[in-house]
């Protein structure tokens, strides 16, 4: 595998507006950051489809939710779509309740994503797959994840990363798995909500036709940052934490390949 | 004292629904998850009383408010009443203004609470008694603590922690004193927050009869992990936040006893 | 210099009523504490009026918004402004969207500041010189900063604080730059929302003919205290999070006058 974007983010500063939930707020900010992206939080109405005219890339993260941020992210979502800004999902929870799956309906229905991520059960869910979640959590399910990326990408017409032990990454067509990665992330809350923001960002500098590769180079990235972070540390998940942001400021190209367990099956279903 | 429940805690990852406010959301997550329970935050007034129908406990913080909040806590605690779930009230600054003191009385009139969690100021003017408080910080006064909350708990028909340099818990009838702990802890934010978050944990995979031993080890535990965590700090604020995190992944029930500075007292007063 | 506000914040412990941004909330909290002071944390227009009769000094940050919050901002600067209470305006992207322009222009036409704390595009924008700022980041200019401080200092009738590499604060007359600090700083999320609330602890603890020495002291300690955490690190922003709380509690006034890098210019242009 070839890096090429990362050193482009660092480059280029991406503006990455993020809307949201007030649990990760800050550590996104800190991880974007420490990337070398330059966030915007926001979820005013008022405001948000301006930020779509100066900003590279959009994340709508639906973690909580309130009226007024439901109507802001229709909004910025319709607005980035106009100006062809690349837009991440995160449909936290998206199972989990009536309300999370009528919103998650709404925007999916009103808005073009150029990528949504999620675990299992979040993905599961979106592709129509029976999956047991726990509230926001992955929970367990038998189906194949690899099948259920596939299938919520050609549904959604758009690039899908289901995150978890071995995340699968698909735009439709291909599968892509990326077993690198760390037990710990699980055990530290936004460490997914972080990852859309962070593939919002790899988008916010690529042209269209680089986007699947740019969301495996995200994901690849993010999952090796951790694993190096992780190195030496067993349950210490405060330091972890504060390791991981580290990592993503300090992870270089270089010397990324010899860790690497990517794998990539051109399977057209 | 025997300890049994930090384990369960462990092993059954118990569903923490928490309407806790923006300063501490982050921390109480992280906090949670450390420990090995589950997390859930949400106010939405659309879904939470369905959080109750799968979720194992509830905790309602007042730290930061606003309207459409009280309502969704108003509505969350009514269900989990109906849904038998345990139910903790931290009433974050409760004296402090006139809007407090409504919002707190009327969470307490519409909702039986199966824990109550505040500091001195906070406890103190739930049950009547002089206190000068300071914001939403404990402040001081020359009531007996122990007596304090003896009288919250018997007003209210629960149990009341009150958090301090020793934490006073009582069911109305007992009273145990927790002299564990550390002058870093309200040197941070949420530290009194999370704990509240943790006793809802605890709550949440236990049988009612055994609500007190859950609520007195949910404090030990925690007063412990703190005590632990500042061994070689002094000032380091910082350092602390992190190092306690580690810690509540890392304490065990096993190496517990030998610190424990646990007081009870059966005055049938 | 003569360091001696820093004392006299930790002898008072001044209660700080922050209304501030969900990115933030948690580390300007836990900032103000390492300090020394209160922390007050809400932007409930039911009680932030009564908040500036018990509070020491008022926080306003509009790093995310909604219209309860400019409605709550607009009640408490108001009632601040009758009890005598300083107060501090943050206008975290002041000049990024049209939102943000109108939102600021209303506080600063109905509220009487007493200090200005921004970064470059901000203050620039406050004071009507052309400067490209990027969305709530600095960006990049010609002018020069000292003078777009004094003006904005005069428009608005108090003091204001540009941070940035060099630090430059002015009282309408006076110009003072402070060139310490790290490159750390604009690495982590709200190291100038954090900033701001300092230096309304500051003015929380003096007369109010002392208000510039405490904003110059305010400005310095904290660059101080960057400077020193930031020893040893290079890219680890992770790290200098914890190491820069750890140097807001430890700092003393006694060892920071070797390092000092200030300069003043009394310049009656």
């Amino acid at each position: 595998m070839q890096f090429k974007y990362l050193n482009l983010v660092r480059e280029r500063n991406p503006l990455v507006h993020c809307m949201t939930n007030i649990v990760v707020a800050n550590f996104s900010a800190n991880g974007l950051l420490a990337l070398g992206a330059s966030p915007f939080m926001s979820t005013s109405p008022q405001e948000v489809a301006e930020i779509q005219t100066f900003g590279q890339a959009l994340l709508i993260n639906i973690g909580t939710l309130n009226k007024s941020d439901v109507d802001a992210m229709l909004i910025a979502g319709k607005a980035a779509n106009q100006q062809g800004i690349p837009v991440v999902l995160d449909p936290v929870g998206a199972g989990a309740t009536a309300y999370r799956r009528q919103v998650t309906s709404q925007l999916l229905s009103e808005i073009q994503f150029t990528a949504i991520r999620g675990n299992a059960a979040e993905i599961a869910f979106l592709a129509n797959v029976d999956w047991q979640g726990k509230g926001v959590d992955a929970g367990q399910g038998e189906a194949n994840l690899g099948e259920i990326a596939r299938t919520a990408a050609q549904k959604y017409q758009c690039i899908v990363a289901v995150s978890g032990e071995i995340d699968y990454l698909s735009d439709g067509k291909n599968v892509i798995q990326i077993a690198n990665g760390t037990p710990l992330f699980p055990k530290i809350t936004g460490s997914g909500c972080l990852l859309g923001a962070v593939i919002a960002a790899f988008l916010g500098v690529v042209d269209k036709q680089d986007n699947l590769n740019a969301v495996v180079e995200a994901c690849t990235v993010y999952a090796l940052a951790g694993e190096i972070a992780a190195q030496n540390l067993s349950t210490q998940v405060g330091s972890f934490a504060t390791a991981f942001l580290n990592q993503l400021a300090e992870i270089s190209c270089e010397n990324l390949t010899a860790l690497l367990k990517l794998n990539k099956e051109n399977n057209n279903a």
